[in-house]
């Protein structure tokens, strides 16, 4: 098989489709680049993560594009999981196609193991296989789509994991710069069509084993349906706002806990003078540096009641053997007491 | 039909189930009306809106035994929207359940007219109806479920129309309440069971024409079975952590415009200083209360270019022929000059 079709006529014969879809591609990473959370990487080299799936590859032609006009060093990264017979072979057929585009690439062969399963194991071993093997001060392009975005988002708001997970992932959370989050799936397949690249079809991508296979195949067309469309976009552009809201009251919980924070405590009634949201970013990040691992929703709440709820009640029970009480107005965070054996 | 079934075996004898079920629908009333957001209303006579189906009958049943217990008044509105044959008997059966349980109830006909789909017309029409025929100073009580609220998140998630929508339904939102948005549907019916109430099966309630209908009957149960259960109880949970943070977002962004308004526009410079979260709700209520209405993500987006990206740029055209620019150093929103015909 080539790893490279001759693409198809150029310029003003191509198609309005696939041209648009080049054009797509190459802004996307433009204005990324020029975004001001990149700017701390401008001119170092940029990094492209590749599978070889027409996602990763557009993103690799539309890369190596932009950095021959800006005069920026390029390189390819392929991960190669080793979880499927000839995963050598398509890594290396993809990072020849690479360096056809002028992306040298170079192929890292990772173990994976681990529990949260084979999903969470594999994006495990391969953002640390990536992060472990990009020149230092380099930003790492992903080729994550709007429609990945949207599974994301769905994901987890089904999982109920707070508005953080509901924000879905961000276009550059250093050293992961995603230009493609605005870019739909079909714009990338079009974009390889019209370069004449020939993607990678990853079999898991249709292996219903999976659950983000689930929702793309299933659930999402479903909802497509029963709303009528434009799903996907509406869950990205809700994801951005929601990003900016959490990302707002992130920074604005910081000075908060800075002002009520005494002796590694909180003053409570200093604290109940703010919102529930800010009073709950407040009380999660002071009892996670005191090393209250696996907070739940209903965790935060019995803290919270400690502070606007105060009715002179006992402490509350945290994971890790830790108990949140209030004396003397300030809220306390301390081992439990255990009762010695036969106590 | 009998309005009402002999109970089954009482007390102890009752199943757990159900009985706890009868415990979950008169401890979720109970607790609303505890809250501080209900305190206003305390007193007052409380009305229970009713339409016969297993949520708002189980709430009846508890708003009449809490009142009962607190001695308050109670009564029911049983709303007819004359959409059906024999809607009129449904409503009248309804009523005499409801005076039965101990809560007199009166019949409002109702006439469902304008545009946005029967869904939303019916909708409109009720509520008008309820909120003219309460009495004055009261709560009106309604029974959604969690499952409503998880159903309304999905679809403001995937119309995409902000924060706002994904952050689902309020316990209180003055006159309405809802007590039941932590209990599930199957709850409310087992309540009914074992009250020996029969709800009305609402054959709507099964008509796949309804967006809603097939967000309940298709999307969720395959978007339950795809992330292996809890999705409902994870949808609310996170609309709750949402709402929390928009009104602590608005009440911020109330602060910083009443900063940086002047004479009726915006101090560009004094905005930029705050983050894109609230910069984006001072410009929405701020354009919102100069008559623009409509205003899309885009637009807000367009406008904040003006104060975080400026570089001369003219202004940009909402909708209704506004236009917001910016010159020297304030953003101003005014209606657009047009050219006369033939000028």
């Amino acid at each position: 098989m080539p790893t490279r079709l001759p693409p198809g006529p150029r310029g003003g014969a191509a198609g309005p489709r696939t041209a648009s879809a080049v054009h797509a591609v190459r802004g996307a990473v433009r204005r990324l680049l020029a975004s001001a959370a990149a700017a701390p990487f401008r001119g170092a080299p940029l990094v492209v993560a590749c599978s070889g799936g027409p996602d990763s590859l557009a993103l690799a032609a539309a890369a190596a594009h932009v950095a021959r006009r800006e005069g920026v060093a390029v390189r390819g990264l392929v991960v190669d999981h080793g979880l499927q017979a000839g995963s050598d072979e398509v890594a290396d057929r993809t990072a020849a196609q690479l360096a056809e585009l002028g992306c040298p690439a170079r192929v890292i062969p990772v173990r994976v193991a681990g529990g949260g399963g084979p999903e969470a194991a594999a994006r495990r071993a391969r953002y640390a296989a990536l992060a472990r093997e990009r020149p230092e001060g380099s930003l790492v392009l992903l080729g994550h789509t709007l429609d990945d975005q949207a599974e994301t988002v769905l994901l987890g708001l089904g999982r109920g994991s707070g508005p953080r997970s509901v924000a879905g992932m961000r276009p550059v959370d250093p050293p992961w710069a995603r230009p493609f989050l605005d870019v739909r799936r079909a714009t990338t397949v079009a974009a390889c069509d019209a370069l004449g690249l020939v993607p990678w079809r990853d079999p898991h991508n249709a292996d219903a084993r999976f659950t983000r296979v689930r929702l793309r195949t299933e659930v999402l067309p479903l909802l497509e349906e029963v709303l009528q469309g434009g799903v996907a976009p509406a869950l990205a552009r809700t994801a951005r706002q929601l990003r900016e809201d959490a990302d707002a009251l992130d920074e604005l919980a910081a000075g908060v806990r800075s002002q009520v924070e005494v002796d590694g405590g909180l003053d409570a009634r200093a604290l109940a003078a703010h919102p529930a949201a800010l009073r709950r970013r407040v009380l999660r990040s002071w009892l996670l540096d005191a090393g209250v691992a696996e907070l739940s929703d209903e965790h935060l709440r019995a803290a919270d009641r400690l502070i606007g709820e105060w009715r002179g009640q006992g402490g509350h029970a945290l994971p890790g053997d830790f108990v949140v009480r209030r004396a003397h107005g300030t809220l306390l965070v301390e081992a439990a007491v255990r009762k010695p054996p036969n106590g």
